[in-house]
């Protein structure tokens, strides 16, 4: 077994949660009740949308999370803690509750997508696992999502593992993709693992290994029914296509030629190319695969210029979310337990605007005019407020107020759900990477096409409730007068 | 116990492996003898140079390589694989050969940094997860290396955790962050698994939790020796600061006052007014800390503004290598074995010259001038040549045949070294991360500053052997008459 194998993630955490715990432990303060939010500031690639996915990995994180008596021992070596603050971790067990979107929600910046309620000690242990394994998620799913609106119904296939920022990212990075839009991935593991279709047929290795192409292809074709044989290991033109067909039309029925795969040169002119030498040799139902370091930009030009390509295979652009690597959603407490036992609202400003939080305990709810069951924007406001109840909300932007509408006839769904209460795993009906990756597609026809263009989309509403806004309003306005009291002091 | 639990890695890797294993058993061809080489075409970042690393987690997925009944079940359950070929992988033992770099080795563009020769099966296999590793783990050693150099001896953290690509990327990055020049990480894990130091002390939830800063800093203080406040929660210059220097006076002795972190806000700016305070209430040796988003450039750019900042923390940037999220390493058939036993070199030509691979079985040596001890260039030749025999050698740019010298006094050292001979592990000394970080340091010295520069370093020559270089011309000639034979008939 490897010596890797992980016995606790209890420890997958900043040293200064930790920390912090012994801090609220010995004041007293480790069972103040608190509520974090998880949320993002930015869409990524300035995109107008974000895919929400991760629960699964982070219900098996919590539901699983205790420090083992290696994760003790490594402490008490390394940092100068108590027994008695040893023993508590030792007993420490998660009680707290975890609402959240479901997987492949379209999502926002600005609105909560996890709200984390329990004792201080509890929201700040699980802070760093949680935004490592939704940061990363989120992002992979979001730009499946982008590169599945460029493809049409072409077929996508992920196969970047080999790129992925190590092993975790490869495996749940292939399922994020998969919910996002892609149709398979490379990764066997994230088959077994997930049920994530797997694909795949030669590399050019093989077709070195067999001196020629035709060799090569043939030897593939006497061992698998289903054949793509990659055609550029030589010459594409001059070798590849000719030997593909040649090997094609001499297994006949024998194999299932579903097509060619080019993985460099110019994709354009030799699909084209190929297409015609496909169409001459009467494989008119053979397709055409593309890969090398493909995104959503170049897959968009490519198609603009006409390339006949079936099948796209993306690698290391999908698993890195290589042109913006990290999401950046941030854990910021929202609410607290005062002396009477009551959570009151909280906030944290900043010299930059964008870096001040909302105070409160929130819901998200999605608007949905009845008329054309499209969705109107997004509705956050304190927990337990209910638009449900009501026959009309007011909707104005949380910045530029005067940018507002009244929306009446509608539909409000309320998009955390709870997951964990009070420690105990509520959320056991958890659907498969199939059903999630339906309610993704489901969720994004809610949005009109505005919000989905790659480029330049227009803002989705995120507006705040009448009650969110004042709240917020009052403390900035509370703390900057605490600020001046001490300064003058 | 997790359900993601790791029981076997077999399956980490794409499936055309696995199908290709599949070509090669039933043409009798598994057992054929072949040499794959890992490269990468292009220094990461625009660098002079990059750090190996991901050694460690290869030996630990090499030695751990088997199929597990589950593994062979989900392939029965979703391939078209017979039962023997099945059995077949249910027996499977990796029995190839490995040599690879040092961790911590400085390395350049188009040089072997790992070297599997084995059966056509073993060294398909094990291709997925090997670039999945060193790939990953070398960025982020070489994006560490580049911070370091903008840093002098200033003390870098890496707290990127939270924004990692999943859980692996957070634990691995951690150790090769360190490995290339931080002093430290905030994953505990990582500390833990393998012995990097870790650090941190607390976040603005902390200061919101105590309600204000002087109260959350005293808490803190009365709960740890070793004190960094966090200064920046309502107003750095207002309140966090002075409340960081009121609660250092109060407690005296009682804390190890090691100074302030700022987090947002400008960090030049703020820096030299709090150095100014700092200094003013007495408190000269204690640091600054600065955080936000910070990579090389921005350190740079704050050092040549004069900012007062003593320790810096690096997230985003320093574990998803933001800037470059991939290195791009490539696994390529350089050799195989003939009708007759013996190891042929092959290559693959491409459209893009800079895909086409150079044939042959190679060793890399670091050519080392004795008069200063500083590396003259790497020289890549055939694993039979060795220039230890020689007593000067002729190196030369491998397209710029004209750039040219004659070295003589030389030492030469060979960078490949056995790890695994015949799927034995053979390299049984690894060292732990510190010597693996000194180590690499030492490897860095050797070069001269021009390649080390952050931005336009000169270009390392990284030359090949005369009989490597006639090789390769001779095999892309050969190539092209025969895809011209092909294309003729």
């Amino acid at each position: 077994m490897s010596k890797y194998e992980v016995d606790s993630l209890a420890l997958h955490t900043d040293l200064y949660e930790i920390n912090m715990m012994k801090t609220y432990w010995q004041s007293g303060k480790a069972d103040q009740q608190a509520v974090f939010e998880v949320y993002f500031r930015k869409h990524p690639f300035d995109n107008g949308y974000a895919i929400f996915a991760g629960l699964e990995r982070v219900i098996d994180y919590i539901t699983n999370l205790s420090f083992t008596a290696d994760d003790i021992a490594y402490l008490q070596a390394t940092q100068d803690y108590p027994q008695e603050f040893l023993d508590y971790l030792a007993d420490y067990q998660f009680q707290g509750t975890i609402r959240s979107m479901l997987e492949g929600e379209v999502c926002f910046a600005n609105e909560p997508l996890m709200q984390i309620e329990g004792s201080l000690a509890d929201c700040q242990l699980v802070e760093t696992a949680i935004l490592n394994i939704v940061n990363f998620q989120t992002l992979i799913a979001t730009k499946a999502s982008r590169v599945r609106n460029v493809c049409g119904d072409d077929t996508l296939a992920e196969f970047g593992a080999r790129r992925a920022q190590e092993l975790d990212a490869a495996l749940w990075g292939a399922r994020a993709a998969y919910i996002g839009g892609f149709d398979s991935t490379s990764n066997v593991r994230a088959g077994k693992q997930f049920g994530v279709p797997i694909s795949g047929t030669h590399a050019h290795a093989m077709v070195q290994a067999f001196q020629n192409d035709y060799t090569a292809f043939k030897a593939y074709a006497q061992s698998h029914r289903d054949c793509v044989f990659l055609v550029d290991t030589y010459d594409t033109l001059k070798s590849g296509v000719p030997n593909a067909i040649r090997v094609a039309k001499e297994m006949g029925d024998q194999i299932n030629f579903i097509g060619v795969r080019i993985d460099s040169g110019d994709i354009t002119y030799l699909s084209k190319r190929i297409r015609h030498m496909l169409d001459e040799a009467g494989f008119t139902d053979a397709i055409i695969v593309a890969s090398n370091d493909l995104d959503e930009k170049t897959i968009l030009n490519l198609k603009m210029q006409g390339a006949k390509v079936d099948s796209w295979g993306v690698g290391t652009q999908i698993i890195t979310a290589f042109d913006q690597a990290a999401l950046g959603a941030v854990y910021k407490l929202c609410a607290i337990e005062d002396e009477s036992g009551s959570l009151q609202p909280t906030m944290k400003i900043s010299s930059s605007p964008e870096k001040t939080t909302t105070p409160g305990k929130k819901q998200v709810w999605r608007i949905m005019r009845n008329s054309d069951g499209k969705s109107e924007g997004d509705y956050v406001s304190f927990d337990y407020e209910d638009p449900r109840q009501e026959n009309s909300i007011f909707m104005f932007h949380p910045t530029y107020t005067y940018v507002n509408k009244t929306v009446e006839d509608f539909t409000a769904r309320p998009l955390l759900q709870t997951i964990f209460a009070n420690g105990k795993l509520v959320y056991d009906q958890a659907p498969d990477v199939h059903a999630i990756k339906r309610y993704s597609k489901a969720s994004l026809d809610l949005l009109w096409d505005e919000y989905k263009r790659m480029l330049n989309p227009e803002p989705y509403p995120v507006d705040l409730s009448q009650s969110l806004y004042d709240e917020k309003m009052g403390s900035i306005k509370a703390i900057k007068d605490q600020v001046k009291k001490i300064a003058d002091k």
